[in-house]
């Protein structure tokens, strides 16, 4: 199998480049910012030329760019892995379309432990009532963070509202400050800490009347996301056109 | 329906009292170590007296009577409700054999939070590899406890060991000391605090090479047994004999 | 000793009640926003009354009061116990003024535990560079809780900027939420979770870049500001007018 | 200043060489169990070949060469910094008798962020008493480590018992496991964990009646050791003999 990489260039792409030499897998290159006289990985001008010699994409670019790399690779016909953070609700949409005609893995966060977390966090939601058990999540990163919630802890959102069969939109609360009221019943609440070089952590509490259900994910190396985006790009190449998690991926759906 | 509590004089039976008639329940009365000159509840000089007067006894005694309660409890027929803790494997064995002839609901801890704990334990153990993630458990609880890992915590290593198809007795290593050698594959260690009033707080870990996953319990308040234990009476009036555990309970089995 | 209790009718004012008697002193009786036809406790019109009736008042009531109270406590010369949350930066003025004029006793907490914190909380920051150790503190109370963050949590804030000799405000950033650009240098980084039934749970994390230190405190009882307040009032009898805090109660300062 | 590294071949000599070199010290080169055909770094027979040669050596080897250690040592007149964990206490008896003839910096964790818990440690002990508050610390270290529990938990234990001006032997209890008896007063508790690749996480917990206070350290990185290490060799080049520990170092003695 052919992967390309989308951002080859920085901490994540050098990471998935030695993934994919890991996984014995075949590397065509990759996409970078501004191109440097000598590099050593095979470098393309476009992700409209990548995604011709690949099998499959792994984009780990930046919000705003979804939209483009979409209708490339859609033209050429190339599953795409997205972990791309930050994507707005018009990007999600572009992204769902796109699912029609090619595979698309979307993930916040790649690692099976996360996605275990997701998994896990539905069920929790479901056997918890809401009007006993009040949803909290609390995530930590790095202090060059520069968006929060983090995309997984927004992810872990949607798995409680799932279970509990509401729309997140509908009852998150982030970022209390001021004169707030009491807690609303079912609301989800969310806080971010930001500092040090924490890669991040995320923690799922469910606060009852006399006791306290908590979840907590803590990952140490970035590393842990290269493998899980290799893997997911091992998966996706015999399926059929749709969006995909690493859910799906790992056998948890 | 009438509910008979053996050992109704400490503070789990004076929250039974209050859980049963909150369940809107009749409550039959009890029995106690020494019989004082009044009382208010109705006394039973002994557990065969209250088990012929009741439809089900919630029985929070002691290790030592299983096998005196067992038999006058098939005698009479009565569901039983067995949340004595510290258990001998003898004593194990004498319960799983009264479940031939009346139902049983016998569980280390009564509340929703580790019943939902329990079954989330067996599943994170068949999900992430003993060979990649290490499986401690770490408990806390109040400074009068006398026995080390507490009951719950024994539970949620056998809950591991399910998910994983082994023998919790084949891979449990508590109270690590002294010179211990590296980790062994697939162990499932044991780690026991104590200290202040703390209820109760349990802790799963699974420690791969680049992230951790936990599971924690918090019980701010016994109370919570009492109330599981109570809801547990009332499920298991129209159930056959068998061996049931509060999952059966929750519908989480 | 004579103790009035302004705010006498809610679950603090009883606690204080108790520990009062528990403390060997006089209960002069208190204040109550709606006076009932027959009441356990003596109860006084005004908090003016019940100053001139008292050795020490003790005062937790609500934010917009303390205008009121300083001014018939300093008529009085009756010493102040003030563990109302919530005061703004005017109110808090008025107190630092009554404090020329009457011992007052002011702290957003009167636990033992919570009075450590402050203490090593400014030691920690004074030890760890800020350049070097980014400071974040996250809090978790009940479903009630009106405001965020809480007063306690500010202080262990305003502890951290002592030891760092610079001002919260000026570092202050709380309930992050959106587009939040990397983490300035030196930033105090505030976070609210609120849920259940916690009374209260604080935690101070420096975060460098190889190492991370924690220092929590988990309050299970509100009992123990009871305790701490009355604590207060027997050491304030024999102190000359000016401003203190429960470091000086407990001889930390 | 002339650095030589006994120990020089393993994951921390490695990163001893690069913090000498971050430092701007000379490295003199080390000593290593097995001599290879070449080496980046210069290579000693003997670690008394290597303290001729050096002004300060720093020893991160084994428990077991304490005593050959100090031999040559004192014969070179070569100030010691010594982090080898696990020595016995007729080891540690060496080396203090070591320091009354040469500089020796001994410490169990050269993390700056470890010997601010030390010092606090005993600080928190100091105020919080043992009737009242029941000391823990809980430990979590990689699978590989073969003792426990760790050298740094018990420097922490060291530290609560001076803080309580009692022996830590006669007090510590180390692996519950079984019946155990309920706490005794003024025990203080260990608990080891081990998984993963956990470099270190240290709790102590101050547990009372109605609160709890917890001081964690997390290292997430061992480099953090060796820059201390480095750090601590600057520091004692221009002391006389004595025994010091890493609070000397960073001036929180």
């Amino acid at each position: 199998m052919r992967i390309g990489i989308a951002g080859i260039s920085g901490r994540m792409g050098q990471m998935l480049v030695e993934e994919v030499a890991t996984a014995g897998a075949a590397l065509v290159g990759g996409t970078r910012h501004a191109t440097p006289a000598d590099s050593p990985v095979p470098l393309f001008q476009t992700v409209a030329a990548l995604a011709e010699a690949s099998d499959v994409v792994i984009d780990f670019t930046r919000a705003g760019t979804a939209e483009a790399h979409a209708e490339v690779l859609i033209a050429a016909g190339t599953p795409w892995i997205l972990g791309t953070s930050g994507l707005s609700a018009a990007e999600e949409a572009i992204v769902a379309q796109a699912a029609r005609w090619i595979p698309v893995v979307y993930a916040a966060n790649f690692s099976a432990g996360v996605t275990l977390v997701l998994a896990l966090a539905e069920q929790m939601a479901a056997a918890l009532p809401a009007e006993q058990y009040d949803a909290e999540i609390v995530e930590m990163h790095h202090r060059q963070k520069v968006d929060a919630p983090s995309g997984t802890a927004i992810g872990i959102g949607r798995a409680v509202a799932a279970g509990r069969k509401v729309d997140l939109t509908d009852v998150m609360q982030s970022g209390r400050d001021g004169h707030t009221g009491p807690r609303v019943t079912g609301e989800i609440g969310f806080a971010a800490l930001r500092g040090g070089q924490i890669v991040g952590e995320h923690s799922l509490l469910f606060a009852g009347a006399d006791e306290q259900i908590v979840l907590t994910h803590r990952a140490f190396d970035r590393r842990t996301f290269a493998t899980g985006a290799v893997r997911a790009a091992h998966w996706v190449s015999d399926k059929p056109p749709g969006l995909y998690s690493m859910k799906d991926v790992l056998g948890l759906a």
